[in-house]
């Protein structure tokens, strides 16, 4: 499943992203930040610590969740149209090690573009030093949300 | 699929729970309270607000996957013996209306208990005064880490 | 999550899913029948034999899932228009105990209707004698095809 | 997610993985044949028609599950030592596009190998002449039943 040719939907797609993500305040609260944004492919980021831990220090599972979540949606937000938002229908995560390290990353994928659906898979890797340790992957359903502006 | 009739897995299941529960960062950074702990069952409860928030506003589906991901975390772990924690396999949730209101409620039911393994299923409701709205069902796999100390 | 009150989506509902489901040869071939049908709810049933069995003898998972997966499309198609046809867009199942027994009984439930998506949830039970052992649960995103026939 | 430089579990690891299908009688009722095995990855495949359809005639979403759920079962299997079977844990799969043309290919790709647990994700593909169509992606748990013998 290699990254295929998209192309925005929109000639600003990249800052529109950027703008949605700037209005989420849910990951504004847990130091998430938009580290790329490519024509469906989205990369979402945090700093591992106690404000986003589970009871054993690791960042929690529905953190993780949260920010795979978002990277899936914003990959497919990317190739909207100015008319339509995003929103999940559905996803599905599963939790490969512990999410530890110096930084999480998650990243979305757009697997296939629809008019009204769009499905997305994500990755999400543990940074340490050179070290990139897959933690979660996750598969996702998102709806094309025609006639809703983003705001 | 009825609450079943099950036990404890310790004779302070319930602190057990709610003393594993404070220690998750995680759920304070998103003002996340636990409001029901039964053999089998937990609730887990926020009030929206932007700190929580999608870029429409509504509760962020991942934090919406965050406390029901928890409750279910939690349902299963109030069976578990004194020496074993709780981890998160995998979940898969389905969003099905806006997270909006006074406050979400997200519920874990033990479906399947386990020597190894544990399924649950979880319920996410907005409440605004009588009114209690399904905006979310998780279908998740725990898994029972044994010989792990919760802390 | 109680079975809630729905009505067909036209007079001849039960029928109507009875027929398609007789169009849908891999339900033939898997020795699969429609037991029962009513707004919102469809079971579908099959008796274990080598013809459907995995490799230790037990009802193969992928067979469990398609009696599942078609219960909880019938169970929503059940409601929707004369002129809808329906789709799983995705579908989660998870293997609880072997799949073994005389019959082998799926259901599907409605969870939350909708003009575009359909949510339902369905479990498999294995029935010896008077025995009734949970065996699969599913969670399931259905979309309403309108303007294609069914047929 | 590229496909990963794993090891056989067993001297034999192919044959083992061939004989073991080969006892999955459901996998000869739909008529499904198995087209590769190499370490951590297995493919099964089979002609659309109408034993095997839905009722607009392509093949069964429930019929692509169990061919897709087999092939990622079967690339962990190859992982296993000599004393352990395979279980389906659970597996969720997203239908992207009908499962049409000459031949549909089940893909199984380990992702994460464990001694207890393993993940894999899946991928289904329409072929018809030179195209090859991705028609459904999965993602799948499967738990490594030490001490237990496949047959």
């Amino acid at each position: 499943m290699s990254r295929h040719a998209y192309e925005y939907g929109t000639p600003d797609g990249a800052a529109r992203v950027r703008a949605s993500f700037a209005r989420q305040g849910a990951m504004a609260t847990i130091g998430a930040s938009i580290d790329a944004v490519e024509p469906g492919y989205c990369a979402i980021s945090l700093v591992p610590g106690p404000a986003v831990s589970q009871q054993h220090g690791y960042v929690h599972a529905g953190v993780v969740s949260a920010i795979v979540d978002s990277a899936g949606g914003y990959a497919g937000f990317s190739l909207f149209p100015a008319t339509a938002s995003v929103l999940t229908v559905e996803f599905k995560v599963n939790l490969l090690a512990p999410a530890e390290g110096e930084r999480i990353v998650a990243e979305g994928f757009v697997v296939k573009p629809g008019r009204t659906l769009c499905v997305t898979r994500g990755e999400v890797h543990a940074l340490r030093g050179d070290r990139r340790k897959l933690v979660a992957v996750m598969q996702q359903t998102l709806m094309v949300m025609h006639g809703k502006d983003d705001q």
